[in-house]
């Protein structure tokens, strides 16, 4: 994996090394403020009284997890609070703040960090929720480490992995298969190549967005486990499958590709379902409930008892693909 | 900055790459445990009803903030919980629990993972705080981000860097200037080459520790403002002037050079007050108050009204030194 390689549009201004670390802070909290800021910690008073604080983090290596030439560094900065908030909703909570630590050569152009921040702080606007603190280093490798903290307020249990029972009803709220679909126009295309009527898939991978408090809506609508698509469909439902003690199984005509994700599909000449059962990052929220589907979630199958055999099946049979992200 | 080198003696056993995320994630957990980890966000329950969440994160990376060749995985661990939790100290506030992500090239020794989750889990238990949540990714560069959550409870304000005020004097907890002294003999001798009777200088800088609660402490005792001794002594404390409008002045004989640092001084050549006023990592708790110094900290200075020349003074007169920690 090389040294990032900026844009030459950025190349002709300042870099982190010339301005020095105070200065770049300045320039992260002018794009996302907050009056938290700028102690040895930030203090949450947001939060709601006695509710519980919780807590989830992601590291994104350029290269790895995003490229500068495919996203441009507000997406980057969108993508991971959208991927870190995904967490924290997934668990039936409302995100209220976000940390970010940056390790960055010293040639770094300072307009990427103008750009990753001002991502950062519309997503985080999205939601209400703030940027409270962080951490500038320098160091051969972009490596971008957010912090999403969230607050669980009343009685009602979080929304674990492993309360999922049979008898209920698996849904979702978010599109399944977009974001494996747009990463693979990428590498075929180029961001610049890909056909203009493929933009939503481009924006899944580059920019996901869900709609905000969709975790909490479903909490208190009695869902019970809940998780999002981060690794691969049948990868992350497993898991829920195995700590819950249940079988998964998913509706084949709720999942199946619509026209866009076919016209890709027969555009690359790959299976599309090869997208919606192993691709990720689509962050999709998958939630269990005995009561009905949540409002902006939709039905997609049902728990039942576990089997000695598949933890998740579609229409009942081992799926098509299984296989997920993997980090090494 | 060229790719980690781990040290010979880790080269026997698997790799990361070798042994998966999900296995990886094992020797972590194994190695820092936590009932609360494992699901797509923690929620802290152990915070005390109505109390506030502090956050604060830190990111380490490996040939700037570490090195393998002086500091053992364990101690790379320890020290990043240290100087997280001095952040949440800080702020008068209880250290609960920590975040861990690391970025890792796919070459990286289990056996590197499996120390430095040790150290962080022995350095947690220290705090009675457990080890949440993470995230593992392959990278070039051998990256640690850190983020720690503490609680604040009870209606006494945090200690913040903005509410010195004149008349307080200014109280420590840990020493000042070690941690620099003992990079100052690493750089000259290596870590196997430096002399027996300097271990409390090499252990300050690859280890540092503080008493666990001396923050929570200082709060109950009245006092108001506190920061930890991380950029550098004056650097600092200027933040914590400026941040006040007040000036600071430190009295030199509560800070001078005992015997081990003079000794230093003089086997490497340098001037240990260099040490000592811009040396940083320490993690010394540096707080004001108007009452007694509180169990734990002692007296070196006093807050004044401000001046507009100087925010930091030594005895009264400009510093001789005054530079800090550089991020880029």
């Amino acid at each position: 994996m090389p040294a990032p390689i900026f844009p030459a549009s950025m190349q002709d201004g300042p870099t982190v090394g010339e301005l020095g670390e105070f200065e770049v802070i300045r320039v992260i909290t002018e794009q996302a403020s907050s009056s938290l800021n700028g102690d040895d910690a930030a203090v949450l008073r947001h939060a709601t009284p006695n509710s519980r604080a919780v807590v989830a983090t992601d590291m994104l290596v350029s290269g790895r997890h995003f490229r500068l030439d495919w996203s441009t560094p507000a997406e980057i900065g969108e993508k991971a609070i959208l991927q870190n908030f995904a967490d924290i909703e997934a668990m039936g909570a409302r995100p209220v703040a976000a940390l970010l630590a940056i390790s960055a050569p010293t040639h770094t152009p300072v307009e990427f960090i103008r750009g990753l921040a001002s991502g950062i702080g519309k997503r985080l606007g999205e939601y209400s929720a703030e940027l409270v603190g962080g951490d500038v280093a320098s160091g051969e490798s972009l490596v971008i480490s957010v912090t999403a903290i969230g607050a669980l307020g009343g009685s009602l249990p979080e929304l674990t992995l492993g309360r999922a029972r049979p008898g209920q009803t698996l849904v979702a709220h978010g599109r399944i298969g977009y974001s494996a679909a747009g990463l693979a126009l990428l590498e075929h295309f180029g961001r610049a190549g890909v056909p203009e009527h493929f933009k939503p898939l481009i924006d899944a991978h580059c920019s996901p967005r869900l709609t905000p408090g969709r975790g909490m809506v479903a909490r208190a609508a009695g869902a019970t486990a809940m998780t999002d698509n981060s690794d691969g469909l049948i990868v992350d439902l497993s898991h829920m499958a195995k700590k819950s003690g249940v079988r998964i199984d998913v509706d084949s005509a709720e999942i199946a590709p619509d026209s866009l994700l076919s016209l890709a599909g027969e555009e690359l000449g790959c299976d599309p379902w090869e997208w919606i059962l192993s691709g990720g990052e689509d962050h999709t929220l998958l939630s269990t409930t005995f009561g009905d589907a949540p409002s902006g979630f939709r039905v997609i199958g049902r728990v039942t008892k576990s089997r000695p055999d598949d933890l998740v099946t579609v229409d009942k049979k081992t799926p098509a693909y299984s296989a997920g992200w993997k980090s090494f």
